[in-house]
């Protein structure tokens, strides 16, 4: 955590208005509270990028009335430096020996329905309701995704900087991807070279060749990369600001095989497809199925085997997920990755392109080229 | 996550026999099944080291009956090469638009109580007890716990390494911390030692100058450090095995203020009293009163303001918490930290090491000098 740093953007992309505006989507739910645990909800409401431990700091977000921070005695100097500290909400302590869950209860009263943080943890929730008896809970993504898919203008301009640092990362692959290497040598450089290019975490190194590419979320391994084997290369990290990159290419160190090549360029078609159909209105669903029909055309749809893309943000995976099922139609700032996938075996390809929704079409944050990138062997 | 590595001290670490024991303790408790999504409860039941996500993975173990793994599809490959995958338990998977809580709750049956691993995320909990009406949630750890806070032999072993390894980086710290430099300078070299020292992951580097070694949760900043400050460096990480390390240390450059060195001397006879007491049977309130006594004794009490320790192993912090109001009687096997602070402004100090509960006393994972190490200026 670095809360210095992200206190430097904090105006622009974690506004102080906002807490005012959960409350009020709070209270439309007809919820009574929000209970927001370290995470990124808590991030998305107040920029807080909180340590996520065994005591319990939360925020709580009243329905109506005033908000309130309670954080442990021993975190108090950190909360108050923090950007949640420049909000002018109330910050109150528990010490060590303290109960914090009866703290909260005590202050809300007795309250008819509380969300939490979809990531609190379920032993802090199970204290939370043994603490309210009275009380229905539920998971405060309810309330949050609705806000958090409009990303606004500095939310997108995160997103667009994250891309851009990502896309500066696949600029280098070629170099550090060698016949001969192993996965977890390549994922090493990649990683620092993901620090080097602006972001503060490493969030995954996918380096997946030849057989290893036809498991979607296969990591690193000892293998030995091989001349003419392709190379599933998806990584992301975590920006300063907390936005997150994304994106997946595919590399071959000399000539692919020819039946590699064939179902290359339908996933290309496919993805590109996918990409042109985004625009408000259209259902999530909708472009699931423009990518899978592309696929299944050519006859490859058994090889692809997960969903088309996931909402990006605070999260690597949010809200929207393009999904068979989700008939809930993309908003203008929604932001999310196309990334359809064919896994046929002993090799496999993916390409991921994170698109923001804008007001007439697709905004791309990956631009670097979507063709199989071949590497003189 | 590197399973790889992961998988080589697996029967060791992780014996297969667990599960079983799991299962036992489950029906001891009253529970008819346990569901432990990825994290520490997961990991310590299986090895498996698995990615925390949106998409449910989960371990349901039933107190009587079969355990079995539920992953996504796209997971599969990973999950029968991971450590899970060697223990001979069935691996279910579900598909991209199925409900997986539902899939869970079909094979359940009609329990009346279900534990869930503490850390799975607060909105899956709430599906799976939508998905299961009947039933009463509980959190795994009140099972858990007991058997995680009796450490083996191997576990000892893998906190012994890591002790070693963190001591290693206090080693060098002597050589990093110079005045003129900053807390993120000495911070980010530390986080490579770290590293280098065989850590697979860098957890924490509290580097506190000055007045920000009197907020014991303080971080880094781009304060730089002057002559004659005390610097609390509070640092630790997670090895392959998944064991953790944990030690803080006092460094000066140059002589420090004399009433520092006055509670310094107080500190570190407290620590040491602390850590002499640790024996089966013994109260975790009382080894955190031989410290609070020694440095209320002196006059200090008010600037001690955290409990002395918590338990590590699969988790920084975890059971046994040396805290007032623990009664419950610390087993052989029990590791946890031992570490006082004082913290007066504008300054402040903590000593800490890893202790286990032998079978006649303390055994110490960490051993640099407790001393105050003053740095030539």
């Amino acid at each position: 955590m670095d809360n210095d740093a992200t206190a430097v953007a904090a105006t622009a992309l974690y506004p102080p208005e906002r807490i005012g505006a959960v409350a009020r989507a709070a209270e439309a739910a007809g919820l009574d509270a929000l209970v927001l645990t370290p995470g990124p909800d808590l991030r998305y409401v107040t920029g807080y990028d909180a340590h996520v431990s065994e005591r319990l700091t939360c925020l709580v977000v009243p329905a109506r009335g005033e908000a309130f921070l309670l954080v442990p005695r021993l975190e108090l100097a950190v909360a108050r430096t923090s950007p949640a500290g420049a909000l002018g909400v109330e910050i109150a302590t528990w010490e060590e020996t303290d109960d914090p869950f009866a703290a909260v209860a005590a202050r809300l009263g007795t309250p008819g329905r509380v969300a939490v943080a979809d990531q609190m943890w379920a032993a802090m929730a199970f204290r939370l309701r043994d603490a309210l008896p009275g009380a229905a809970l539920s998971a405060a993504g309810e309330v949050l995704r609705g806000l958090r898919m409009r990303k606004s203008a500095a939310e997108i301009e995160a997103l667009r900087e994250a891309g851009a640092a990502i896309d500066r990362v696949h600029r280098i692959v070629p170099h550090l991807l060698k016949a001969g290497r192993t996965e977890r040598e390549v994922g090493r450089d990649i990683a620092e070279a993901i620090l080097a290019e602006g972001h503060v975490t490493v969030d995954f190194t996918i380096v997946g060749s030849g057989p290893n590419g036809a498991s979607p979320h296969h990591e690193l391994s000892d293998r030995v990369i091989g001349r003419g084997e392709p190379v599933v290369v998806d990584i992301g990290g975590t920006m300063p600001s907390g936005y997150r990159s994304d994106s997946t290419r595919v590399y071959c160190v000399g000539a692919p095989p020819a039946e590699f090549t064939d179902y290359y360029v339908v996933l290309r078609a496919a993805q590109e497809a996918a990409v042109r159909t985004v625009a408000p209105g259209v259902l999530p669903e909708a472009v699931d199925a423009v990518a899978r029909d592309v696929i299944a055309s050519a006859g490859y749809g058994e090889f692809f085997v997960h969903r088309t893309g996931h909402g990006i943000g605070l999260e690597t995976h949010e809200h929207p997920y393009i999904v068979a099922g989700n008939t809930e139609p993309l908003t203008e700032g929604a932001a999310f990755s196309i990334e359809p996938g064919i896994y046929p075996g002993p090799h496999g390809a993916r390409i991921e392109d994170i698109v923001v929704c804008g007001p007439n079409g697709p905004d791309r944050m990956n631009l670097t080229t979507r063709d199989l990138v071949i590497i003189d062997a």
